[in-house]
């Protein structure tokens, strides 16, 4: 076993055919996640999370969920960050990451309850999921204008994928990525669930202190939903473009903040479902 | 806007010509999973879940997810259940599921904190992931031996596309189905995610009465992870295939319950990552 990925022996079926190989699989080892702060009494750990993540950049996973999420803002908020605990004994991994918060940071840990989304009008809803959006102080995104050629974006999976050196080896994993207008991949990250590899590379760029990243495009793989188009947002990333399809509150929040949001990147073609300004048609 | 779609207005880019056309989404929608028991003294509903769902199939996917669980263990154990609260303004759909529990039901609540997986051996690791399902009373599958030919589960995922109305409309949905060694599907589901699916399948089957279903198969669209197995594995089906790539834990967990996991499911191809004595290669 490496970090990330494992080597199995497995039965290879072809209609009647029945061969014995090896083949790779993306490790899944669960990675808990604790705040502690010199403020809060002593060396006490506060769990936070617990997620399945593929390993490799814990540090940039815990961070990222920990900006998106509302927790932390900046990277001086920070005092240390470590993995800790015993190793697993099958992969040799330690799979909990310790983060020490300045003592003069106030945790608002009630904030990983707002996926309790209600509001007086609605109770639960979609509408309430995007009013707690603002609550937290997000707000729209209208103003940064960048226009990504259509050339660009229809080139970009392919050009992803061959930085996924996990999703060569197992022939699944999803990724994230960030890129300039003019093409630039900034950042790849992969796991085996597309919310931690989003998370991957906002934490990568938290740490760069490279947020809000107005001037940047986010690609992931698979479907558009709510919550990654929400980690965008509070990345201040305007524009999402997904290989698979968007859902309904994704567009409607694409919408309220005046993000864009395209889906079904692929084989040369796409589909823009808000915000077509970000979008250059010109010379192909 | 259906409860299970929406049409919406979309820009479509196939290389350098754009054209506006509509198209439908899959809805996203919060549902929020409620439980009172008279026990607890008047009508005090206690919230347990919320999670992001397209609407439909609501009671089964409540009654799936306390199975999964291990919250309720039979439908005897429900006393009823039903839609609760403000319909969304938008959509029409009430977004609040409440279920009254037996009031001689011991609620475990704290099974919903079991993916805090830790043991004094190894802390937090996927082996102590395994252990946790062991301690929640999940035991071998290896007394269940039916055999589903190479050429139905060959068939089968083309077959269930076939019963996805919404992934039809919307070109986006997971699925989750199962069927018999004689190829019937017994259910379909579809959901923006797959452990929605997953969880609307099984508490189709609680509320049948048809747990543990130690004949059947379960089939997901993407990848097979961790929590999947768990699901199959409390739901007493010895076999899962998915149309994507396992993990590396869902591969452990299968081995460690004597399970059978199939991966790859496609293009008239699989792989065995356990269990091939429940795959018959007789004549094709």
């Amino acid at each position: 076993m490496t970090g990330s990925s494992q080597a199995i022996e497995i039965s290879k079926v072809d209609g009647s055919q029945v061969s014995s190989t090896t083949d790779s699989v993306a490790v899944e080892e669960p990675l808990e996640i604790q705040l502690t702060s010199r403020s809060a009494g002593g060396s006490a750990a506060k769990s936070v999370s617990i997620t399945m993540r593929t390993p490799g950049d814990d540090h940039d996973l815990a961070l990222g969920f920990l900006f998106t999420e509302g927790i932390i803002q900046s990277a001086d908020q920070v005092v240390s960050i470590g993995h800790y605990g015993e190793a697993d004994p099958l992969s040799g991994l330690k799979n909990i990451v310790r983060i020490e918060i300045d003592p003069n940071v106030d945790l608002q840990l009630d904030r990983l309850q707002r996926h309790f989304y209600t509001t007086s009008s609605c109770g639960v809803c979609g509408k309430a999921s995007l009013d707690a959006l603002r609550v937290t102080g997000q707000n729209s995104l209208a103003a940064h204008k960048n226009v990504f050629p259509t050339r660009t974006l229809i080139d970009m999976p392919s050009r992803v994928r061959k930085q996924q050196p996990l999703f060569s080896k197992t022939g699944g994993l999803h990724a994230a990525a960030v890129f300039g207008s003019d093409g630039e991949i900034v950042i790849v990250k992969e796991d085996v669930g597309r919310h931690n590899a989003t998370d991957k590379v906002i934490g990568s760029l938290f740490s760069a202190a490279r947020l809000p990243a107005h001037d940047l495009a986010l690609l992931v793989s698979g479907r558009a939903s709510f919550e990654l188009m929400q980690k965008a947002l509070v990345a201040g990333i305007p524009l999402l473009a997904a290989v698979g399809a968007p859902s309904s509150l994704a567009v409607e929040t694409a919408k309220e903040f005046d993000m864009t949001l395209i889906g079904f990147l692929r084989d040369g073609t796409f589909n823009i479902y808000a915000g077509h300004e970000r979008v250059g048609h010109g010379a192909f």
